[in-house]
């Protein structure tokens, strides 16, 4: 039996085909028995949708749920706007954090040199960037009961969600971000609305009181509007910065933005360690979506997809000289002047999917 | 008896030094007979508190309700960080909007081309940008009930904000956008997480039905972190953008963050018209805070504070013209070179309040 086992989950448009170069870098590490994984795979999203009626089966979540690690491609397309909403392919996302308990979610905003020119801030505003995000993933407005639209008497509707954070949620991704403030800079920006909301106080409560268990951690309160702002600024003033679902979301994706390395950020999504085997449910995918308008092309950039499975070595499996090893040899092709589209230059190379794929692992 | 009521709430910081410049403004547009003002002046915010122990009084909420637009500074300031919650000086503010009812919030963003090089965006990003982000200010997750922190038997504590909104909530913003969006450039994106809140399935339902009355206007869905992303990606993409109460908060901060000109930018927040006399209840303030690092120097830019001015001319008073003679006395001292230190610039001239109020008023 083999060491460990993933569970590949390519999802829809460009995900199928970015995940067959996870698939071949998979074959080749284990052939060169540097892993010993076995795999299995399944359908989410759209394509779920398309077979079975539902986003994910009950099967397939049992196996992610059973899997070491789960490899995620991206969902939706807008060929599935019009599903029943219980079923959209976002649905598959969601049931999978909330059964894995994945409430950690870590995302990484790092500026590629060779690409800091294209992000839309000025250079030396991000050249060197490096910035974590963690994303609070299984609770808050995405989770919170009632979640709901009910018909008024008067004809009209009323929508309703839910924030709620109890004590217990924001003491653990709390941890988290002073644990891996820790291996970085020392320092945690943690953001709410605290000014509006309860739940955003209670967060401040309790995000201080864990700090105290962390005195050789900086610890700055920001509030949400303020850290958009503040990211977009002078992203440099950031470690790590540690907030709720539905801000994270957000924070991230701003964060994602300023790097002008959108198509290369990874992100690890990790449960609580097991008890009894210290194991922790975790689930790798690229921080991008599934791109209907350029799927199918083979032009799609498969390097964040590539950089969620070096963050599985990392995370899951602490292979830490392999994972660097394939951050490093993204680096040089990166440097060697190969581009996908989206990161196209003038004076360097535009490849599609496939050949980005091999030439990192001609790397290796 | 004068023909408009303007009711000054100078709050805290540094607003009440930009105020001054509004006074001797309005007291040189009465003594012009370019209008008919009269005034009166009350207290919010941190200030209230000091005197009355609450963020703001029941008289003073009365006045700002009977005024025919409220002139705003900004509140809170960390010596107001222990107050409790319920008189936090951002409880003044949360307090007129929702007794004066002023729904729609218009905070125009808008590059000042003697500052595009101000930005931390590329110039040709962001030279030119003229984005109206219109957010709905009386309902959502800031006001939604429940709104509270419980104690759990298990000695945690739970908390619970909620998100609420009513078709007609929806609509009536909706509605100002289209509007605002035909005296711009016919275009709306509406901005909501529909893949994750029943609140943004309904808000995409009825901004969508609202949309069919107004054909000649393009509009375009899109999901609030896309939105965020999208705003540093390329915010010239943009005309109108509408949205709730809370991305609005987020959205609306990152789009002035673009700009540069953070301390240029006002804001318009209205009711709706009384049925019985068109009149509408309008709060006018600038974008920013009451920024406590720089209040009591004398240095704090007074510009978004007198364009607001000139907005509550425009929306209020139908007094277009003299709204831009103000507009354009502002963009003319800018070219002549005069800066305040927030956007000091080599080979500009930095001065305080005090100046770049009488440089404006010389204009006039
Ligand atoms: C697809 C969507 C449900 C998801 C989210 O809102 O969490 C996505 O935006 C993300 O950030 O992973
Ligand atoms: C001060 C605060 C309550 C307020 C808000 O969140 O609405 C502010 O950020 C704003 O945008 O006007």
């Amino acid at each position: 039996m083999a060491t460990h086992s993933l569970f590949l989950l390519p999802g829809d448009g460009i995900g199928t085909e970015i995940m067959l170069e996870v698939e071949k870098l998979i074959k080749w590490t284990n052939s060169e028995q540097l892993t010993d994984f076995s795999t299995d795979a399944g359908l989410a999203g759209g394509s779920a949708y398309d077979k079975y009626q539902v986003a994910i089966t009950d099967e397939d979540t049992e196996k992610a749920k059973a899997a070491d690690a789960v490899i995620f491609g991206a969902v939706g397309g807008p060929k599935w706007d019009d599903v029943p909403y219980e079923h959209r392919p976002e649905a598959a996302l969601l049931r999978l954090r909330k059964e894995m308990a994945v409430f950690a979610n870590l995302r990484p905003a790092i500026c590629y040199p060779a690409l800091a020119d294209a992000s839309s801030l000025k250079r030396e505003l991000v050249e060197g960037l490096d910035i974590l995000i963690v994303r609070e993933l299984t609770g808050g407005v995405y989770f919170g009961e009632p979640k709901t639209i009910t018909d008024l008497e008067n004809g009209q509707k009323r929508a309703v969600d839910t924030q709620v954070y109890e004590t217990y949620e924001i003491d653990r991704i709390a941890r988290v971000a002073f644990d891996l403030a820790r291996t970085r800079n020392n320092k945690v920006h943690s953001a709410d609305k605290k000014n509006v909301m309860k739940s955003g106080v209670l967060w401040d409560e309790v995000v201080k009181g864990v700090g105290k268990d962390y005195a050789d951690v900086e610890l700055h309160h920001i509030l949400a509007d303020n850290a958009a702002m503040q990211l977009v600024r002078n992203p440099k003033q950031f470690d790590v910065m540690v907030t709720d679902n539905l801000f994270g979301d957000i924070l991230s994706d701003v964060a994602a933005m300023l790097t002008g390395s959108l198509g290369m950020l990874p992100s690890a999504s990790l449960g609580s360690p097991d008890p009894a085997t210290g194991k922790r449910k975790a689930f790798y995918e690229p921080v991008h979506g599934s791109a209907p308008d350029i799927a199918g092309k083979g032009i799609a950039n498969p390097i964040a997809m590539i950089a969620s499975v070096a963050m599985a070595l990392r995370y899951s499996f602490g292979m830490i000289e392999l994972a660097t090893k394939i951050e490093n040899a993204i680096s040089a092709v990166l440097s060697d002047g190969l581009r996908t589209g989206d990161i196209a230059q003038d004076n360097r190379k535009t490849v599609g999917t496939e050949e980005m794929g091999a030439a990192i692992l001609a790397k290796l």
